[in-house]
């Protein structure tokens, strides 16, 4: 409180034009929100990680996040480590491993460490990472000790390791289980699933369970599907699109983790706390396909993004729905093309006109509902991307064309919905 | 669609001042809200029951959505019954049995019947209450028939017991299943925990499982808890409170079902979704004490009110929480009280004051924080009604005062927020 105060009075007085934030974890970019939104402030974010919110979303989620956030008036740096601040009384120069950045202001928000030096010198068991070990009842290794919030570690009900929840809301929660047990009650604080969100200007990021990159470190066979789609009924005045990843172990269609990006209502939380809700009892991606969530065109479509999300993850896995992430068409629209790949739009000739314009060599309209009639255009010996506005139409073309024995397709997830996100102009 | 069509064009045409809807069920308060706010037409809705939207929330609940509708200009006559239509080429005058009312356009909206003519002349087994039944795999009594949507009746997962769903969501994810299966795969439909939601005006009401009234018909012995709180940080600008409350069975502390009311924004929504996730597995209070919902100021309170509902809940069964309904409370207000009930205001004296002022024989000032030093001021011998502006500094007394061994309280659930949400002017 002490520092956030200082950064107030420092901002009021008018001596800072210019922040750099250390660290894109969900700290440092509330705070770049704050600095640019409130105070105007130029700021910029040096991450030393290839993206923001590393080990919580997948990159192509960070990628979007970041957009926006460029958008709004953030900078950021990747991939980039701070070696040395320099300066007289304050730091007014901060060096990476690739450049200088002058600034009036510096923000090190590198992650949180358990307090737990008093806990040792009693002689407490502390974990490797430093946090006070705790059971289920929220005992110490003293059994008359009890210890909470962001100075224990606790039991990750996905991977079944302790894990570090620094938030105020597990703090809330283990408190009461540990009032009940000290006034001669027997409660349990059951793990975590790991559950966040951030608002960062207009949109939330929200997100539990494991990231595809976390769960390949922590050993499983996952995949992740990716759908776009509107949060509510289509024909609804009030409408924005949401971007949900749901990851999945590939064997037991286990849902192992979800993601969300949408405006800052509490929608895309809504989603992702309902997966959260069910994560302790292991649901499998039938569960999301038929989860019950209430329905009314003000508030959902009668197949809700998360069921349409169900659906595509089961697609995905029976192979039906063979896909292109973003970030790999990215790649590969950046690469040299000798005609051998053609991205063929499934939307209606007015979607597709400009780009057929524009990439005469190598963008072919195609709309989804003409396919079979018009069959013989399709390039059967090129490698076919099939894109639509969020990637339902593509996929039905690749069923279409599945039939007719042409398998050389992969369906853009999420469509061009999901590339303009990810800050791409074509 | 085409009686949608003919009262579009009968009220575009200007032919319509006055409607009157028969039936207060979520159609017929949507067409109540559509009428009024869209197009300015002095709406009238007769309802034969005591409440609007009966067997989905309670009467409180209702009557808060309907005070709420109220202000928007809608009329209300419950336990009413429409005897009469009468008027030459279009009704004019229906007659209820307490009234008459001139009107110039008239929705019936007294709930839907399957369509199950076809089937039942096709030979399908169809149930007593006019739905086709069918099995897990939406196979009718003969399996190379499958139905789903509107015209099927599907195992509820509370009750145990058939129900009726006629909503898209289902039709939706039933149509996934007969596809499957049709397609020689093999899915099972998983039934039913009836969620749902409807936004009226400003305001969004949802629900999943049973109401306390509900509850009670299909033999559970079951209680209620309310909690009005803010539905994020009490220190986030953009705030808003919200009212739920949860039906739970008593010994087995058993979720039976969830309600609630919000701004019309996805808030509230997305915790009765959350809800709904787990309710197939049955669970206890201490899975919605616990529950780990997505923590951050913009979007939730560190003590989440889902949590707080079920700590709440977890305290009423304890004895811990001896509560007084806003409909009780209301009732007590109306009779006449010769010094035995006191209504005990543990909120700051700014508060208290004008009640205290307006009601000095019967409302009495001592803030929470003051019950220990000005214990003699309580008034023991008689009845004390506790209240606060939400309920829980009412419940922080109550316990205080249990511990003085003064146990003839009653703590006023969702306090004065839920009071005037109610309607209630004091």
């Amino acid at each position: 409180m002490h520092a956030a105060i200082a950064i107030k009075e420092r901002i009021a007085t008018g001596k800072v034009g210019k922040a750099l934030i250390i660290g894109g974890g969900f700290i440092g970019l509330e705070m770049a929100e704050a600095l640019t939104d409130m105070w105007g402030i130029e700021t910029t974010v040096v991450e030393i990680t290839s993206q923001i919110l590393p080990g919580i979303i997948s990159k192509n989620m960070a990628k979007m996040a970041q957009d926006h956030m460029e958008e709004n008036g953030v900078s950021f740096f990747l991939k980039e480590r701070v070696e040395r601040l320099e300066g007289e009384n304050k730091v007014t120069r901060v060096f990476t491993n690739k450049r200088t950045i002058e600034t009036d202001l510096v923000i090190v928000s590198v992650g949180i460490e358990p307090n737990s030096e008093l806990a040792d010198k009693a002689g407490l068991k502390i974990s490797e990472s430093g946090a006070i070990v705790v059971n289920k009842k929220m005992q110490t290794s003293d059994p008359d000790i009890y210890a909470g919030g962001d100075v224990v570690e606790v039991n990750n009900l996905i991977t079944g390791k302790p894990g570090y929840y620094p938030l105020g809301s597990m703090a809330n929660r283990q408190g009461r289980i540990i009032g009940t047990n000290l006034a001669g009650g027997n409660d349990e604080f059951p793990g975590a699933v790991g559950s966040f969100v951030v608002k960062l200007f207009d949109i939330s990021v929200s997100a539990v369970g494991l990231s595809i990159d976390t769960a390949h470190k922590e050993g499983f066979d996952a995949v992740s599907a990716m759908v776009a789609q509107f949060d509510r009924a289509h024909f609804y005045p009030e409408k924005d699109l949401m971007y949900l990843e749901l990851v999945v172990e590939r064997k037991t269609e286990k849902v192992l983790g979800i993601q969300g990006i949408g405006n800052k209502g509490d929608g895309t939380t809504g989603r992702i706390n309902a997966v959260a809700a069910i994560l302790p009892y292991q649901p499998t991606l039938h569960e999301i396909s038929n989860l019950e969530l209430a329905y009314s065109p003000p508030f959902s479509s009668a197949m809700d993004i998360l069921n349409a999300l169900g659906n595509t993850a089961e697609n995905l896995l029976d192979e039906k729905n063979r896909v292109l992430d973003v970030d790999e068409f990215a790649e590969l629209w950046k690469q040299k093309h000798d005609g051998e790949v053609v991205f063929l739009d499934c939307r209606g000739w007015g979607n597709a006109k400009p780009f057929v314009k524009r990439y005469p060599e190598k963008w072919q309209s195609l709309p989804q509902d003409q396919l079979l009639t018009r069959i013989d255009e399709v390039p059967k010996n090129k490698r076919i991307i099939l894109i639509c506005n969020t990637g339902v139409r593509s996929y039905e073309a690749q069923i279409t064309l599945d039939q007719q024995g042409i398998r050389n397709t992969a369906n853009l997830q999420g469509g061009m919905a999901c590339v303009k996100k990810w800050g791409m102009d074509i």
